[in-house]
């Protein structure tokens, strides 16, 4: 019998242990508590958040953009000639960062898992990085760990909430990187100096849930070396039980491996998916990191919101709702109002989207934005348009002699809702309440006991099959 | 016959002038714009955006509060030992501020004048004044004429918004003023070397529809000039047809002289007034200036804001919403959308706004929450929340043959909504459409043509008699 | 018998007092103090401090001067576009200042007067003026009254210095005085509500000895209302008795009226004067006030400044040297050595210097630089370079049989130095000791008892009749 | 016939190769260079200078000093409670730094190399490092490469003098380093990734002709893998030829190996020494880097700077004269002045010092403040004091017939200076010429042709066996 005594001899050793090939780790099952959560927040926080114009890839389109960008004319109206980014660090000053606060909204708005940009592109971390001298929150700016302030509020004050870190792979300016992609990849000492060790140094302080990989696309996953950390991570880390991992760890990889795919931001595909993934959001359509010169035309509203969310989850996807905080540590009321507004809904409606799962039929094939959802032998039907006369004809659900449909937040009868309508031959209708008397404001979930689904659509509402197009493009 | 033939010997002097006194300047009429604007924005700008904290008082608040207030606290963990209030002044940038966007914006929530701090209790002058040498913004901070840039843009892009100028009287820590304080307000220095040389300049020089004075209370009107002031503006100033102002002139004068009263900040008296009056009412019901640290709680919802329009409207007030724009010279999102939400509800309802009188009754004896108002043979009944059952009773109203129901932003139907109810005697029953078929998001407006009113309720509603308790407390 | 009862009814009144009159004022004896003292420090400090690049005349030369100016090059290169010059003062921060510390520095310069600039022609004062609310050293920048704290530290330590003022008439960019300049100066706004005030509040708060009056040049004394400020000042003030005013009370009036005359920058005559005079001679020859970007040959070495010394001493002037603190409040350590050396040489030689009257002869006929002054019996030489074979012949001295000749810091022995050359009939010969002996590093002072003075110079020496060319052409 | 066909091979392999042991490494021969340059310019410059407040040990006396100490004061006083020493990077500017002005002062210094603070021990590098992102001159402050832009101006300005870099093994706070130490050096992270990197990255990019190495303290040569580099550097660098490198490379390594000793600091052992060392001497005596506070008195007088250059060379040693550049680029006039004086000094003295040997005495028995050095049949007397009596006699110089005396800088005459003294047996006797006709202002130097050395003194001179007592102790 082998038996193997030191944790280090672990990699791709022993029965029930993942080898660091992609083989391997995809036979990792997904940890049942991502699937169940539904809903993350994602939090786009750096030194992007000083000057908070434009994106969070400010300094990239700053210094790599055409000339006479709108950011070079931003640096040059308001700053002397040479200002660099990085002179930027000293005003990133979070003094309004509490991380208790932020814990209670995040609850408030019904996520389930937060994810922190612990590290973007510029390279500055949210953590105290022995691998970011000069170049992270304690040394410059807020001379705080803020990373490890939100993981203590959440897991002291809402721990079922799970911490995700957001990584970037890549950082624009970092030397190290830019010598190593000078040489084709053929060197790697960014990776074994600074990526990996950053890695490791994340997992092992801070033990989150979702590590949320970016910045992969230049280089393949061979480079990262992200097989051999993907199977330390499963096998032997802290987190080796509960941890989830995105899709970007190489050129190629994304929505081919990972835990859960993201394939490309604001992943959206309409249709349901045979793997996991996420739809990540920003309320911002322009912009992930804070922009102070957004207006509200470019916020997605919470309709707009619910929609994602709707089809999202009718799909088996995930959503991640991203705001920017800013660079003192407050957010702004507008981003709280949406996820206080989605909170609010998913108080009421969150039976309808947590632990659930797809069901036979994502969306209604007669009335538009319809989206079901299932758990047990309930069928969920979100609505968010409010019925015309207040009469919901769905063509997608066949009911049954036990059939009892409720809304859900309307109290006032126990009475199934529905009527049967002799020109509506294989589906329902619905009646919908009083507005006085509903608690929704946004959109309405029908819970539809004993129902059958009904046949298909003839042909797939055509614009489910591609992301919806409101959706933003921005990177993040 | 006696000619005057320069306008200097105006004052007290002719036929049809008005005397420095307040029993002459009372007998000018309003200029009937201002009633019929009805909606006006208030802005609170200043160095006071820079710290942004607490409220526009930080100055007063920090240095004049207790030992160890939070003001104290907030500079002590975020500025040097010596920091002072006016090295703020380099930091208040506005280098997003654009006048014509304001403009537009303000445009669109439906205001018809616009009332910005032209210098607060700090001092401090949006324009370049003469007499406030190294504290105005054209000398330290923008170096740009923020008034001027304001005046010009809603003068080109929206002359039907009148610009009004807010202007304190007193300044904290003038000294001049303190002298003249100290001196028991026998010696004025302060009022003919500063208050009044940048009265006649912002007037010479802006021509502004509204002269919003503050900072009066701690003197008299006499130690003020107050009524030689407005005998010049009244007779002889640029704007003397156009021009209201407000009741702060000095000590015993607020809600008694002026052309429209204020009273006392969130003045909302619930009943109809004698003498035309103005609610002025912040967004952020803790501070008119722009708070970094507020919470989206702290903001009034626009469900608030239109109930407390309605109740103005209706008692015959005009309503003066106020938002703090930040120190970049933005409008936060969630500012521009209260203001867009408002403008929204107004481009549906604005017809029982703009232009029209208190009715006989001003709120309904049974429902609570619906305000009357008036214009020519229509009643208005701002219903500020859906009836249940979606049937309205209004007992205030008493129809006749002719009586003609409508509601605005509803089209799908010319009949009448009204029922006759047996069991309500004296009133009407009101049935609203489905929610799919109307405009109005939030409070819905029946026009009413050819009804009577009914009897007086036996006592006035309770709340309607005093400010609305949610209304905010702070101070301009 | 007239009786004066009350103090205000002073000026050009009763007996002894001085009218509002130039030919009233101009009778006034000088003071003795300021003609012993001889020996002054000027410092030229203020906001212009902070960029310390170019001069003290910063602004006037950045806004002023031509298009492309190295002011404007250096703004460009280090400051965003829209800073303003007053922005520039929460950077005054004169955090390193000490009074305590400057006054032990000036009085080991042997210096007995300090004239500090308490406005200069930007208008910001070194004291908590009441009349320059938000742009004085309390308001913005130091957060300290630098004045006061100058003038404790002379009167509790070093008493027998004294304390003067330098005070800027007119203010560049002080919109008041624009506009009666516009006026041309037929109003006076300015001269009443801020020069005036200010100069009232400078002598009954701190009670300088000095008033040192600048910026005069545009107006004349009448629109300054000088006459009327020298007649309050020199009869009824609290320093009546012991203040002394330099000449600039306005066009025309420099060196024809005041207590001492200083006619234009860097006056230096190289002839004796009928009246008492001063000269007043930066350190730095291109600037008054600090200039970071200063070069060691820009500055006046100590052998320059002890020739500018005992020129003007012998010509009955004195000599105010000044040095500029920098923002931080440090006197840079290279003007510190030139006050210790110009201290360390007035140590040994003071006896020359202070309370000395012009001699016969102001310099020698024969031996260049070589400067003589007197007290009592004795008569001095100042000699700036070493004889040749250490053998120095004056031509203007004859002695006697009497005649002691010694110099002084030389103990070695106490014959007389000089013997009888029969080459030189009228004149001596001196011999010079050995280096080693002497105490004086830079110039040596001979001190001749018992001599008469020798015949006049055929012709007065060229270079002696005009100022010194090596003098800065800076003004202050 | 073994040949060596890499140049990886090349340490501790074939003929005139170096091994990487002491043994080896102190076999190599002293390039000439450095021992005819005498004389060097030390340049202490970083981020330290901006706050340049107690010395260039800020950043540890700060963090690492007892509670209450000055720089916790100073901060205390000067800045928020949050500011970190790396958010002091943007303000270290540079504004004013021009590589060609320094140039042309250190040529007029008579220096003939200059060694500036490449990385001191805040680990910030003056050149844009490719191991130290974010925390370099070009990425933080400046915007600039100030060590490229200096070697660049040395080279095409003044080429005779050579570059040396100055170049801190340690970094107080790089956590790479602290976990070494942590694991008592056991691991070297910090070493392969960050120090050698970046010595390697300094010869290949600037070559350098002295390595000033230097923070070598706490760990063993073995750790900072000193031989290895230093074989790399004397046999396959591209200065293999020219480099001369010190004694600071580990722990007991400092006076014992390396081309020249500098044991500790301010090292002055005042005796001929059997190996090549350098003093190196601020100017300021309580800090290396620029301090805002220095008073004069703090500062060498060039008196005693010239007395320790003397001694030096004397004594076989070069020395190198420290002065701290401040943030803005400029190098204060004070500093200016002592490099001036100096080098008007070398320019009539150098001929004693550049390429001279220590002579048998190096310091006169008789006459105090008498060095000797020599060149070829010349023996030098530097003499520091002007003699009584301008006479000087020498015990340690027998004359002989051909014996001829001059002093440099002196020409009135060819005439050998000496007379023969009666009562002085064995030394000489010189006449000083009359100081107007002499060129040296501080200290005199005899240039004696044909002359022997006297005998020994009986004991030493007990001052001169220890570092001179008024020396700093600060150090680098």
């Amino acid at each position: 019998m082998i038996v193997c005594l030191f944790s280090a001899c672990g990699v791709g050793w022993g029965e029930g242990r993942y080898k660091a090939t992609w083989q391997s780790l995809d036979t990792r099952p997904l940890p049942t508590w991502y699937d169940e959560a539904k809903v993350g927040i994602f939090l786009h926080w750096g030194v992007f958040s000083v000057p908070s114009f434009g994106s969070e890839w400010f300094w990239q389109h700053w210094k790599g953009g055409k000339k006479g960008n709108k950011y070079e004319a931003f640096m040059k109206k308001n700053y002397p000639p040479n200002f660099t980014y990085q002179d930027f660090g000293p005003q990133f000053t979070a003094e309004f960062y509490d991380g208790k606060e932020w814990a209670r909204l995040f609850n408030a708005s019904g996520a389930r898992y937060v994810v922190l940009t612990t590290k973007h592109h510029e390279g500055y971390t949210l953590w105290p990085s022995a691998h970011s001298f000069g170049w992270n929150s304690l040394d410059v700016g807020p001379n705080r760990d803020l990373l490890g302030e939100l993981a203590y509020s959440l897991r002291s004050l809402v721990p079922h909430i799970h911490l995700g870190v957001y990584h970037s792979l890549y950082e624009w300016y970092n030397p190290l990187y830019l010598k190593d992609k000078a040489n084709l990849f053929l060197s790697n000492d960014f990776v074994t100096q600074k990526t990996l060790p950053e890695l490791y140094e994340l997992v092992n302080l801070y033990r989150p849930d979702v590590i949320w990989s970016d910045g992969d696309w230049e280089a393949l996953d061979k480079y990262w070396k992200a097989t051999d950390f993907l199977a330390w991570l499963f096998n032997d880390s802290p987190v080796n039980q509960t941890v989830v991992v995105n899709d970007r760890w190489g050129a190629g990889i994304p929505c081919h491996h990972g835990s859960f795919y993201t394939c490309q931001d604001n992943y959206n595909p309409g249709v349901a998916q045979p793997h996991k993934w996420e739809n990540c959001l920003p309320v911002d359509a322009h912009s992930w990191g804070y922009r102070r010169e957004a207006k509200l035309a470019d916020l997605h509203s919470i309709h707009e919101l619910l929609t994602q969310l709707a089809m999202t989850i009718s799909c088996g996807g995930n959503i991640l709702i991203n705001v920017g905080p800013r660079h003192d540590g407050t957010i702004a009321p507008v981003m709280e109002e949406r996820l206080r507004q989605m909170g609010s809904w998913l108080d009421i409606n969150g039976e309808a989207i947590y632990g659930s799962k797809p069901w036979k039929h994502q969306n209604d094939t007669l009335t538009p934005a319809v989206w079901y959802t299932s758990k047990g032998d309930t069928v969920y039907a979100i609505v968010l348009h409010w019925p015309k006369e207040s009469v919901l004809s769905l063509a997608s659900v066949k009911i049954t002699p036990q059939t009892h449909i409720s809304m859900l937040g309307y109290t006032a009868t126990s009475h199934s809702l529905h009527v049967q309508d002799p020109e509506l031959k294989e589906g329902v209708n619905v009646i919908f309440p009083s507005m006085a008397d509903i608690s929704s404001q946004w959109a309405w979930v029908l819970a539809m006991k004993d129902v059958q689904p009904g046949p298909n659509a003839p042909v797939p509402l055509a614009t489910m099959s591609k992301p919806n197009p409101d959706t933003p493009q921005a990177r993040p």
